[in-house]
C-alpha cells in the first residue's frame, strides 16, 4: 500500500466551496484514520489539464503509489477497503455497504444532480421533480425505519449519501424530517468538520494568493 | 459462496425488452461461467410489491445464498468479485476496472438516462444536450485510444459501459465512431447474445401466459 494523495482543484469560485468532491475522499480518511497528502491541478484550463489523470475533466482523483484511479466511488472504494471503520469485513454488511454506496450514485444523486442543474437553468417547471419526488420518498421511508444504511452502523455507504442528500437546493425540496435529522447527524461528525474546515481554508489562502498575484 | 439466483420483472411493454437491467447481470454470470437461477417479481404492482428488496421498486436484485442486494451496479461488482474474467487480481487493473464501473454509472449513465428521459418527454431543445455532448465526447476521446477500458482486456468495465452506451438513443446522439465500433464488439460477444436471448425469450414467454390467462 502506498502514500495516499487526493488530487483537487487549486481554487474553485464560492459556490461550490465545502461540496468539491475531494471532500469525500478527505472524510473518508479522516474517518479511517489514514494519512494522506492533498495536491492540485490549476482551475484554470480544468477542462484539459488533467485528462490524463481524469478523462472527464473532473475532481477528484487519487493516488496511492503508482496506482491512479478517478471518480469519486471508486476513490472512495479503495480507501474503504483498506479499513473496516468504512467497509465492514462480515459478507452482508459489506455487501449492503457497497450497494447503498452504488444506490447513492446511481438511484438518488443520479436525480438530483440532473434536477439541480435543471432548476439552475431551466424555467419554474423542472421536468424531472417527479422523479426527484420518488427518488427522495423512498429514501425518506428507508431513513425513518433505521438509523444507518447499512450493517447497523456507520459505513461508507453513510458518508456518500449523506454528501449527496446535504446539497443546499435538494435539502429544500420537500419535507422530509427523517432525511433532514440523518443528515444533521452524519455531518455532525468530526471527520467531516474537519475534511469540510479544510477544503474551505484550502481556498481561502488561494484567495489570498490570487488576490497577491492580482494586486 | 450460495447459489446466485438474478431477479426480475415477470413481463415487461416491447419498449425495455432487451435493456431491463437484469441483462447487465446475466451476462456477467455467462462471461464468468458461473450458474445462476432466474426469479421474477410482479409487473403488475412493481412499485411496491417488492421494496424489502429493493428499496426503489426498481429491478434487478441479485440473492447469493441468504445475502439479498439491489443495485444493478453493486449486484455486478458482487458477481464480478468471483471472477478474474469479470475483475483482474492484478491491483492497478482491478482499480482501473472499478473506477471505469463507476465512471459508466455516475458520469456517463447519470447525463444519458436524464437526457433520454428528457427527449421522451420535452420539446426539440433537450437542457441536457450540452452535457450529453461534453461526457460522451470525452469517451469517445479515451476509446480512440484503446479498445479496453481497464488492464488492457475486456473486464466488467467493458459489460458496464457498453451497456449504458448501446441505448439507441444514445447511438444516435452525435457521430461518434470509436464508441460505435465499441458497442458493436463488445456486445458480438457470445456472452451477450445469451444474456439478451434469454431476455427476450423471457418476456415473449410471458406475453404468451398473458393471453392464455386473457382469453
Amino acid at each position: 500500500m502506498g502514500e495516499l494523495t487526493i488530487w483537487t482543484l487549486d481554487w474553485v469560485p464560492p459556490g461550490p466551496r465545502g461540496f468539491v468532491r475531494d471532500l469525500r475522499l478527505r472524510w473518508a480518511c479522516e474517518e479511517a484514520g489514514l494519512p494522506y497528502a492533498i495536491r492540485t491541478v490549476p482551475f484554470d484550463g480544468r477542462e484539459t489539464n488533467h485528462l490524463a489523470q481524469q478523462p472527464f475533466g473532473q475532481v477528484p482523483f487519487l493516488t496511492d503509489g503508482d496506482i491512479e484511479i478517478f471518480e469519486s466511488g471508486a476513490c472512495l472504494l479503495h480507501i474503504a477497503r483498506r479499513s473496516e471503520t468504512l467497509l465492514p469485513a462480515d459478507p452482508t454488511a459489506q455487501a449492503h455497504t457497497l450497494e447503498w454506496m452504488f444506490a447513492a450514485l446511481n438511484s438518488v444523486e443520479m436525480v438530483t444532480l440532473p434536477w439541480w442543474f435543471l432548476s439552475l437553468s431551466g424555467g419554474q417547471d423542472n421536468p424531472m421533480a417527479g422523479w426527484m419526488e420518488g427518488r427522495l420518498g423512498h429514501v425518506e421511508r428507508v431513513l425513518g425505519e433505521r438509523e444507518w444504511l447499512a450493517g447497523g452502523r456507520f459505513t461508507a455507504a453513510d458518508l456518500l449519501m449523506a454528501d449527496v442528500l446535504r446539497v443546499d437546493a435538494v435539502r429544500r425540496f420537500g419535507d422530509r424530517p427523517a432525511t433532514e435529522a440523518y443528515i444533521e447527524r452524519i455531518t455532525a461528525r468530526p471527520a467531516f468538520a474537519k475534511a469540510h474546515a479544510d477544503q474551505l481554508s484550502l481556498y481561502e489562502a488561494a484567495d489570498a494568493g490570487r488576490a497577491k498575484a492580482g494586486g
